[in-house]
């Protein structure tokens, strides 16, 4: 898929069809999301796969907009590192520009996919933590609930003019 | 540019040609940026578009790591507007989707380009703060310096599987 048609209809995806995601699939997402630009190149990322529908169906319960991963065939939950950092402080960034590249190429095999956002909302990263056996210094970023898509998403521009400024704010 | 082939082929890039970038690549490249997901759809992203060569040159002296700025034709400045959040903290991620949305855009269209970063590094907030006239509810996130790069990068793959964990942290 060309890259701007890829960026203009990737959509949140909620519903899936009752269908395992192949394993080169997963593959292909992931070192997409590992190409990331990052603070320093220190890619301070770590993936959990999530294939296991108990896990998935727990996540719902420390989530309040999470209800999808139950009927999901698959989660990757992107988390930062913080012993990875050179920068201190960057490693969200980094961590959401691999979410984005990971969201672009789930696309692109075809997959619907949506990011449900963890950090920084405390209730729910203790909650993935525990679920999940992270280490202290691992924060759970987000989740990316994914599948083959029920229905096909649609394109939609979001342009918005307003928002830009020439060389100083213009208010 | 396939989506993948994007993916893989984009790099910081830091040198460019003596040519400026036309109004309707800048628009392009905006547009795809405006296209991220973020918490409640409230694209909470504001764009300052930077071609004055003074500006150029003063982001210099407030960030250790914007040299190439003096000699790039371009920077666009990613910022959040806490004035349009919806979930509280979040915007940081959303601007960072955004501008990496942005950086592979730019990569499509030939441009080279690097992300800097500002938040959450409060000394450089506050000297883009200044050059741009930003109010106070506006954060400058990272300023995208770009131009049509003096050289191709080269392509790269930078798989980790370490970082990949199954349905737990796997240390």
């Amino acid at each position: 898929m060309e890259l701007l048609e890829a960026i203009y209809t990737r959509r949140s995806i909620r519903k899936y069809q009752d269908q395992p995601v192949e394993e080169a699939t997963v593959r292909t997402i992931l070192g997409a999301a590992m190409m990331a630009p990052s603070a320093g190149n220190v890619q301070p990322w770590q993936f959990i796969v999530v294939d296991d529908r108990e896990k998935l169906a727990r996540v719902a319960n420390v989530h309040p907009y999470v209800g999808m991963a139950v009927q999901a065939p698959l989660g990757i939950l992107l988390c930062g590192d913080l012993r990875l950092e050179k920068y201190p402080g960057f490693w969200v960034q980094d961590c959401a520009a691999a979410m984005q590249n990971l969201l672009l190429a789930a696309h692109d095999q075809g997959l619907g996919a949506v990011w449900t956002g963890v950090y920084p909302v405390e209730e729910r990263v203790q909650g993935f933590r525990d679920i999940f056996a992270l280490p202290d210094p691992v924060i759970p970023l987000g989740l990316a609930v994914m599948g083959w898509p029920a229905k096909p998403g649609q394109r939609k521009d979001r342009f918005r003019p307003e928002r830009i400024h020439r060389n100083r704010w213009q208010g």
